[in-house]
C-alpha cells in the first residue's frame, strides 16, 4: 500500500519527539519540569465552564458552519476595543488557530507556490507547508538581532513570482519577537508591490512586555485585502483544549471560499462555542493579570538564563517563548541527556531543541526553545537544573 | 489578489444551497419542515452533559494528538462487542467524521490519483476531492437497483493504475443503502487485486432495519491493510455538533502518517471527548430504542412516498436517508417553488436536490433526498404538503 508523497515528507511535531524520553524518566520517578510545550498553568476561567453547564440544550447539533452568531459578535467587540471594526461576515470561527492556518493556505495556495517565512518559525507551519507541497521563501534571522527581521531590501530578494504569502506569528512563538511598526510597515509594503497575502498569526497578542505593543496587522486598511488575522482562544484563555479559534479577513472572495472549505466540514464543537463566547465577556483586567504572571517568569528566565556561562540571548520581548543559544554543539543531544543521564534530586527539565523551527537544514542546531509557562519557583528549580547540567554535560560528555 | 486553483472549484455546499429560501420564507412567517438535513431532533443522552458539568478539570489543555486514553479504549471495548479487536494504536480520535476523512484522503492521495467512487454519494466528499485535487473514476448505481452497486466486473472497468481508495458509506448517505455481503466481497477482491484503500465510512452502523445487518469493512481480515474504518459519535448518538469521530486502521504506516498530520493541528476538542466516552457507556438496548423511532418513521415516508403519483423509489434500507424520484423536470426548481411559493396553513417542506450527490454533471436532475429526522406526527404533516405541492406545482408550473 503506497501512501501519498505529501505524507511521506512530513516530520514528526519536533516539539513533541522527546516524548519518549520523557516518559521513560517518568516511569524511573523523575520529574520533569516541562519548558518544552506552549501549555500554560494558567487555569482556564471558571465562565468558560459555567456557561457550559448552564446551557440549556437537549441536542448537540451542528452549528453554522461559520460558527455560531453570539462568539462572532463577542469577537468583533473584542477588536472594537482594539480600534478595528469587522463586520460579521469577516469572522469564520475554526477549530483552533491550526485550523484557521490550514483553511487559510488551502485557499490561497496550489502545489509549488510559494511562501515567504522568516527563520527561525512555529514548527507545525512546515505540516501544512508539507501536506499542500507549498515551497519557503526563507529569509533568516538572527539570535543577535533578537530575531528581528532584515532590512526590507533583504526580504525582497527571497521574494519570487509565485510567492503568495507571508505567514509569521506575531508576538512570535518560537523567538517571543514583537514586531515593530517599522517590521510591519515594511511587510504591508512588500505584499502590495508583489501582490501576496499577509497571514498574521496574532493569537498571542495580550502577552507584550515592557513598553511594547502589540501592532495588528488589522490596523492596516490600506492593504485590508491582503491582510488575513489567525486568532485563537488557546493562550487568550489559557484554553488551548477547547479548540476554538478563527480566520478574519476584510477580503470578501477569500471568506467566501473559507465559508465553502468550512461546510465541508460542518461545524466547530457547538458547547466550547458557548464557553468561547462566556471568556470574551471577561473584564480587560483578565489580560493584566496573566500578563503580570507571564511577564514576571520571563523576567526570571532573561536574568537566569543570561548569567549561566556561554548562553547567548536578546530579552524576550512577548508571547511566552524565548529561543537561547546554548554552548553546546547539538541541543538535541543535550536535551536527550538531560532526560535519560541527568537529575537532580530526581528532578529534570525539559525543553525544544530548537533546529526544528529552521527551514534551513543545520541550523538552530546549539538553540534551544523553551515555554515560561510554569510558576516562578518551578522555573527557578528548572534553571538551577539547566545551569547545573549545562556544566556537567560540557564536562563530561561533550569534554 | 488569486485564490488557489482548488478552492475555485469548491461548490457550496448543496445540501445547504437552498437555505437562504428557507431563511426568506422563515422571516415570512412559514414553518419548515427540514427533511433537507442529517440532523437528527433526538436528544442527546443526558450522560454526555453531565460527564461534562461534573469533570474536575482547572485548564483546558491540549489533549493527546490521538485524543484521550479513556475515549479510545471505550471505542475498543465498543468494536469488541461487535467482534472486533483493535489495538490501542489503531484508533485516533479526530474532529468528527469529516476530519476523519480529510486526514485519510491526505494520506494517500497526491494530486492527480485518483479514488473509486459509486455515484449516487455524500456530496461532501466531493469538496475534500476538489481540494485535493483528487480525480473520480466513476460507478453508476441506479434508483431502480435501489441503489446497489453493479456486478464486480462493471466496477473493475472505472478501475485505473492511479486507482489508490474506494470511498464509500455503508449505510449510505444519501441513498439509505446497505451494503450486502456480496457487494462487500466483491470491493475486498478488487482492493486487493489492484491494490487499493477502502475507506469505509460507517457512522449510521446502528441504523439498519429489517432483518439486513450494517457488516463492518472491519470484519475482513484478510485485506485488514487495506481497510480504513471512518466513525463519529454524531448520528450514533445523536451528538453532531459535539464533532467527534475516529479513524481506525490496522495499517501501521498509514496510522503512522495520520498521527503525524493529528500533530499538526495539535488536539480534538478536551471536554467533547470526555462526553463521548460516557456516551460509550450506554447500554446497548440504547441503540434498540432509536433503531426502533427510525424505523418507524422509515416506513411512514415509505409508505407516502410510495403512494404518490409518479415518485419511485426502493425500500430504504438504513441510515436516515431515502433518495426518491420525482415526476418533476427539475428537483431544484421545485424545492425552491416550495420554499417561496408554495405552503399549507403557512407550512411547507424543505428536501435536498440530489444533482449534488452525483458526480457526473446531470444526472440525479429528478431526484431528492429526504432525511427523515423528524418525529411521526411532523413527517406525516410533511408528505401531505410535498404530495399537495408536486400536484400543484406539476399542474401550475411544469405544466
Amino acid at each position: 500500500m503506497y501512501l501519498s508523497r505529501r505524507v511521506q515528507q512530513l516530520k514528526a511535531s519536533p516539539i513533541r519527539r522527546l516524548n519518549i524520553y520523557a516518559e521513560e524518566a517518568a516511569k524511573r520517578g523523575i520529574k520533569i519540569h516541562h519548558l518544552n510545550i506552549g501549555q500554560p498553568d494558567i487555569e482556564t476561567p471558571r465562565v468558560f465552564f459555567d456557561a457550559i453547564a448552564n446551557c440549556d440544550i437537549k441536542t448537540v447539533k451542528y452549528e453554522h458552519s461559520r460558527g455560531t452568531k453570539e462568539l462572532i459578535s463577542k469577537i468583533q467587540k473584542y477588536y472594537e476595543r482594539l480600534g478595528i471594526h469587522y463586520n460579521e461576515d469577516e469572522i469564520i470561527i475554526t477549530s483552533g488557530g491550526s485550523e484557521a492556518i490550514l483553511l487559510s493556505l488551502i485557499a490561497i495556495f496550489d502545489e509549488g507556490d510559494e511562501m515567504l517565512v522568516s527563520e527561525p518559525y512555529y514548527a507545525n507551519y512546515n505540516s501544512f507547508y508539507d501536506i499542500l507541497n507549498i515551497k519557503r521563501n526563507v529569509v533568516r534571522t538572527y539570535a543577535e538581532d533578537g530575531f528581528h527581521l532584515p532590512s526590507r531590501e533583504i526580504i525582497e530578494k527571497s521574494i519570487t513570482k509565485k510567492t503568495k504569502g507571508y505567514l509569521f506569528s506575531n508576538p512570535s512563538n518560537p523567538t517571543g519577537v514583537v514586531s515593530t511598526k517599522r517590521e510591519l510597515d515594511d511587510i504591508a509594503y512588500l505584499a502590495k508591490k508583489h501582490d501576496f497575502f499577509i497571514i498574521s498569526d496574532e493569537v498571542y497578542r495580550e502577552f507584550v512586555y515592557g513598553d511594547r505593543k502589540a501592532i495588528s496587522f488589522g490596523s492596516y486598511n490600506d492593504i485590508a485585502e491582503n491582510v488575513i488575522i489567525i486568532d485563537s482562544i488557546s493562550k487568550r484563555f489559557s484554553a488551548c483544549g477547547a479548540r476554538i479559534g478563527c480566520i478574519i479577513s476584510k477580503n470578501k472572495e477569500f471568506m467566501e471560499a473559507i465559508f465553502k472549505e468550512c461546510q465541508a466540514r460542518l461545524s466547530v464543537p457547538t458547547l466550547e462555542m458557548i464557553g468561547a463566547s462566556a471568556l470574551y465577556d471577561l473584564p480587560s483586567d483578565y489580560f493584566e493579570a496573566t500578563r503580570n504572571e507571564y511577564d514576571n517568569r520571563r523576567k526570571i528566565l532573561f536574568e537566569e538564563l543570561t548569567k549561566m556561562d556561554g548562553v547567548f540571548m536578546r530579552e524576550p520581548e512577548g508571547a511566552f517563548y524565548v529561543l537561547a543559544q546554548l554552548p553546546v554543539k547539538d541541543a538535541e543531544d543535550f536535551a536527550i541527556w538531560l532526560l535519560k543521564d541527568f537529575n537532580i534530586d530526581n528532578e529534570t527539565v525539559m525543553f525544544a531543541p530548537a533546529e526544528g523551527f529552521y527551514a534551513t537544514e543545520g541550523l538552530g542546531r546549539n538553540e534551544i526553545r523553551m515555554c515560561y509557562v510554569l510558576n516562578s519557583d518551578d522555573l527557578k528549580k528548572a534553571m538551577r537544573i539547566l545551569k547545573e547540567g549545562l556544566i556537567k554535560y560540557k564536562k563530561e560528555v561533550e569534554k
